[in-house]
């Protein structure tokens, strides 16, 4: 790895006035740096980078690439380092979504000669745009999901409960080097590693932040993800099964019938499948976004769907999908507001799902890169639904 | 639950001065009104408070004690609802650990005829002395503490992995319904939820935030926890298997050999057990915090291993442990810095480690509650050195 990633980061800061950044969040460190140890990156608009190791000094010099590796990181360090840079005012960027108020405080008072900025916009955009080595990375974590998928093919039963599902999930994905841990940006926000799997009546109930098939969860303290409810002949079961392999995320998931699936059941996959497929033939680089989104829109109204899509009631998701990578929700958000081209090398989670009271629910969700021509869908399992036990 | 959480709290604000509170963060929104979902708590220094609700009514409505539940949380809202309550200026309490850069400007200018100050010390003070049933939940993960070591003694083998068994004891702790996420509150610190699974050399590489026993990770992503290492006959093995149940957390760690201990590793762990039953002997109701570490320290000293305790060289925790509870890191740090006295009812991670380089790491932790006239260690699984596969 070379120093590309923070030339690309210093020339969207040179067209925006930002004369310095400071970084602290583990994935961006990570992205720029190699390293996700306690370290606070400062970068100049131009010139070389300073990495403040405040941990775990022996693991950041074999991981890092950055050249000047100093100990400590206090405000006082970094600010002598922006003055030996020649960097004593202007804007300063820091990571406006993650720093919290306490050290926003601190670094306010630490650097009044400058004025601070978010700066997690341009990095996150930057971050949009993966590099052959980061897609691969999304790729072992796609054939993880096969695994799992195969897993639950064999494992499914009737009797046995959401979270014993996750619980076989997680045996055989923790043993094939999958994170325990999904990296999620918002700071309220926690995802179970071995999936959200949801079955029978907890497919209609959506909690928590995302306007999803969300589950409930074991309590309120964790009011979403696998339950204890034991599944059922003739319940629909959706696994969405986001996997975190060497910092990369997939995000893929697929739907059951416990038994033999009903016409009704049969009708309403099939539907959902040709809205996928419909929406992943849509994506190409040089299309708009937000031109795609009123298309599947379109399509789904055609499907007669449109009271169910995304959710329902006041509940709904107003997107298609999202960025992957460092971050299981990354830039693109694919949405109506989003008025961007698709670009070659961004890898979405493109998602469709109709929730429907007193039915259940039906979701088709596929993690893919964008190629010259179209995308291509990372993993391998077949996208049908699946008669399991 | 009734109200008198929030007026414990309130009497705190009252007398620290803060007119009013915000309070958004999951566990102490939970804490404080029995609901995790997004939401935004609006606490008068006396009166009832208003909940306002962000996301997924229907579920609040059901989890929540508070009467008044109001949807929405824009900042707007919340300073009519300020208003309303009679409070148009004053000390604003946010959580100031919690609260982002980019909110916290949103919040400054909102509240501009309002100072804001950080709560959070006031929040966390309070949670350190638990109720009786909150102490049960503590209980019920330490319970599942003793299945995930009775699972080590059952599987690990010469041969397997690291990861392997964290695979083993997530299938078994997902099936009895554990959380799959720990909850922290620093905001760029996790770990996983199957344990921290660390063997021969791995046990002397600490990396990371925490001073303590790390391990290395599957790659720098997350340089932590458990590896793809095999376990190797004459292995030490240190499994911490901090658990979540229903939202509260046990921290509770301890130490293996791959077949026959050697006559060195029988010897070091007795010291440590030396060391941890002298702790446990110390901790009672009015007995300062501070004092304990040091008298921990002497023995430490007396027992020939003052260069090995929590760590080596520049790399050691200064602290002997922590509370645990709704987050598994709280108040009280048991540090020489804490001038505190335990009280009865705090619950408590008591953590003696020795980290020797070329050697490996012996390291025995107990979650107990302080009662009466002592503590009462929370699981029942034997503390010493296992012999296993």
């Amino acid at each position: 790895m070379s120093k590309h990633r923070i030339q690309k980061l210093q020339e969207m800061m040179r067209a925006d006035n930002i004369s310095a950044a400071i970084i602290i969040q583990p994935r961006d460190l990570y992205y720029y740096t190699g390293t996700s140890q306690p370290c606070n990156l400062v970068v100049p608009h131009t010139g070389d980078p300073v990495l403040f190791v405040r941990r775990a000094e022996d693991f950041v010099r074999t991981e890092t690439w950055i050249e000047d590796v100093q100990t400590g990181g206090s405000p006082k360090q970094l600010l002598k380092s922006l003055h030996e840079m020649g960097i004593s005012s202007g804007v300063l960027g820091i990571e406006g979504d993650i720093v919290v108020a306490n050290l926003y405080l601190k670094l306010r008072d630490a650097f009044s000669d400058y004025s601070l900025k978010d700066i997690s916009p341009l990095v996150l955009t930057q971050r949009m745009i993966k590099e052959p080595g980061e897609i691969e990375l999304v790729k072992g974590a796609s054939h993880r999901f096969d695994l799992a998928h195969e897993t639950i093919l064999r494992t499914l039963r009737p009797g046995m409960s959401e979270v014993e599902l996750g619980g076989r999930l997680a045996e055989v994905l923790f043993a094939h080097e999958t994170e325990q841990v999904l990296f999620i940006r918002r700071w309220d926000d926690w995802l179970q590693p071995a999936g959200t799997i949801v079955s029978g009546e907890n497919l209609y109930q959506i909690s928590g932040h995302a306007m999803t098939v969300t589950g409930v969860g074991l309590s309120p303290a964790m009011p979403w993800g696998p339950s204890s409810r034991r599944f059922k002949k003739g319940d629909l079961v959706v696994v969405d099964n986001p996997l975190n392999y060497r910092g990369y995320h997939s995000d893929n998931t697929r739907t059951y019938v416990v038994g033999k699936a009903s016409n009704r059941q049969k009708e309403v996959y099939g539907a959902v499948r040709e809205l996928q497929d419909y929406a992943l033939a849509q994506i190409r680089p040089g299309i708009w976004i937000d031109e795609v989104y009123r298309l599947v829109i379109r399509k789904v109204t055609e499907l007669g769907y449109e009271e169910y899509f995304q959710g329902y009631g006041k509940q709904r998701g107003q997107y298609l999908g999202h960025g992957v990578g460092l971050e299981l929700d990354e830039l693109p958000v694919l949405s109506g507001r989003t008025h961007l081209k698709f670009e070659k090398n961004m890898v979405l989670a493109v998602e469709c799902k109709f929730i429907i009271p007193d039915f259940g629910a039906v979701f088709l969700e596929d993690t893919v890169v964008i190629e010259e021509n179209g995308c291509q869908i990372l993993s391998s399992s077949e996208r049908d639904l699946f008669e399991v036990g």
